[in-house]
């Protein structure tokens, strides 16, 4: 159990150092900045290339949406929910951490909203609470089909992880300008922490929705779903 | 069939809410936005990650004119096409009121084309009726024949999604600038209803390029593929 | 062999109105473009989406030069080197014809370069003879030598088309600026035909320097690759 | 023994002129220039694209950290290391110098910093010693994780040169503009014999954060890693 939560902790932290690390470093670089696609990019690829490496190990979720909607879809045991949770923000809160560390080694750089998410006011693009709530509940629910799909025992095997972290870049894709994308509640705490904005102020919306997409998603995936699952 | 037909409805919502949803939220975002070349990602990915995730119950088909070159190939029945078309153009027009409602999110924003096709003075780059009927009828026939040659029996199993999905992001960045791209009816219809445009007027070619294509790309699948099909 | 021929001429047909229609309509579209990064995404595309196609039936080469350098390297046989190549260039040619057609389809369109390739005052960036002539040769020579080694027998099956998809992509990243990318005989063939500019008068070089980069990394493979080759 | 290491030196030969080539020629095209995105892609498509040519040959490292990582993880004989760091190194130095070729073939160019690594005033964002070692460090961890992690015997067979190749996608996304990313002491050796700046006087951290960076991610696997490791 133990090195399933350092897989979990490692891959959280490898998931916000990388795609909100993208996000603070290198989004906005004068000219040849990633910009949103970029960051995108990043976001699905810490979870394509962590879920590769310690999938077998851990699962790897990641995010306690994830681990909440493979329970609902009786993937996962109710009984580890806790503990992959408790790893999964200490993960993204160590990321967070050496993000600062890093972003704060140039000279005269502010922390900013620090890759946080956030909706009216803190919204990047000043979308309302209802849109930020609308859209990540579809896009959450959407991010547990997909998983619950592409690990179905009648879907080709093995490419799972590009599916599951192409879907992230897409969900990026889509919502970074109305809430700078979050779908994954340890992802907004782990820099939450640290932004100089009211970004904690606004984190009940970054666990309350995520987790009630990521349920919707394990409920209609066990009407659609077929029948062959494995436990 | 209930399952396959609500598969058909999420894919299709997927594809919409996912890749005019990039269109319409982030792609002119400023300096940060992910251009033609996000969305076109966009809509690749909308398809490749729920072809992994229900392709295997439904087939995966997400688009009017693909059920139809799947039926013209002899790889999908004629009697369910109907109810594939129902399925798509529904889950496309929840997808477009789901967006509606979040980029209504914003103070001052308008609908505008709101993503949807045209041609003439409704293309993006000004392109001619002529121009956008034959991009549309190459590329939907281009796309028609690397689904039936990726689903083929020789080829390599399990990559059919990824070179799908990646089909579409190639027809993406051709031809946003001639007609916005379409290749697919429901998409086209989806946003159509939502648009302040007459995107509705000119729906029509929509329907007819896509349909001709695909039904040309079966036709030539039907020349120069294998012999040992299955069903 | 007719179905053979056909899979190349359709292939090669897809690389061109793919790969030089991204660039010709899409690349430098104001504010939006996809730029040389979308381009490169597109041509890489083209190819790794036919081959999963068409592959299994032709061998999926859409390229002079790959012809070759797989005949060098004894994958090919000689004999239908001549009937490819003849293929692969009518491919090219209908495609740029096409893509002239969908282009000329917007008031006050000029052909100009028609994402044809050059060197010295027709390089995108400027870059001497010489220059195009090295980065060519060792990008072909790349090419092939990815070709055949991620066909090999001992290496994972499947992912060839992806593994040769975005080595062109690679290729593209690399040498736009430098001769706006050939390494592809046939594709250089086609729209230099439609240019405005003396492209024709510069193709020599397209055709001398891929070929000679494929055999050269036809001839690195023979040293470096395994024994068990499959015939 | 001699072909791996021409498999070896050849993979480091593209990742130099493919990743750096694709810095120093195209990423400040105007306009249509490929950017740090374009940069980043660039980069992990060499790995990519030639562990799935030669991996089955030489094991695909292209990197003196990776093969170190590799060695502490009990992958890879100690006394074959400096072999294969010789090749590397040969082979980023012979890229470096046929880049130099090609991009001085354009009337006024300058080497300037050459796509070489650098901290402080040689950094691209002005990022100071500290956040260069910090940033390089974590990210050849995790690279090296993802190393072990996606080829264990577990893990699904044949993604590994895909996971592992846009690890190094990702970690450019992430670090261009911190230290320009080295990861890969091969990698800022050849480049910076040819920089007109003090890249040599800097090139020290590029070996040692890389390699301690390597040897830190191998032992966290032998803690997390799987038992049924394959020698």
């Amino acid at each position: 159990m133990l090195r399933k939560l350092l897989a979990e902790l490692l891959g959280t932290f490898w998931l916000v150092f990388g795609g909100c690390g993208s996000a603070v470093l290198a989004a906005g670089y004068p000219d040849l900045g990633i910009g949103f696609a970029g960051v995108s990019l990043a976001f699905g690829l810490t979870v394509m290339t962590m879920a590769y490496a310690v999938g077998h190990i851990s699962g790897g979720h990641f995010n306690p949406a994830v681990s909440l909607g493979l329970a609902v879809a009786r993937r996962f045991v109710w009984r580890d929910l806790l503990l992959y949770w408790f790893a999964q923000v200490l993960g993204a809160t160590l990321a967070a951490a050496a993000l600062y560390a890093v972003a704060s080694g140039k000279v005269g750089w502010i922390a900013s909203n620090f890759a946080s998410n956030g909706y009216g006011v803190l919204s990047p693009g000043g979308y309302s609470l209802t849109a930020a709530l609308v859209v990540e509940v579809i896009l959450t629910a959407g991010f547990i089909l997909v998983i619950l799909g592409s690990t179905a025992a009648r879907a080709p095997q093995g490419f799972a992880p590009l599916a599951i972290g192409l879907t992230l870049t897409l969900i990026h894709l889509v919502s970074i300008p109305v809430t700078n994308t979050s779908v994954n509640p340890a992802r907004s705490t782990g820099v939450a922490l640290f932004a100089e904005t009211n970004a904690l102020g606004q984190l009940w919306l970054f666990w309350i929705a995520p987790l009630l997409g990521a349920t919707i998603g394990a409920l209609v995936w066990r009407v659609i779903g077929s029948d062959d699952e494995v436990g």
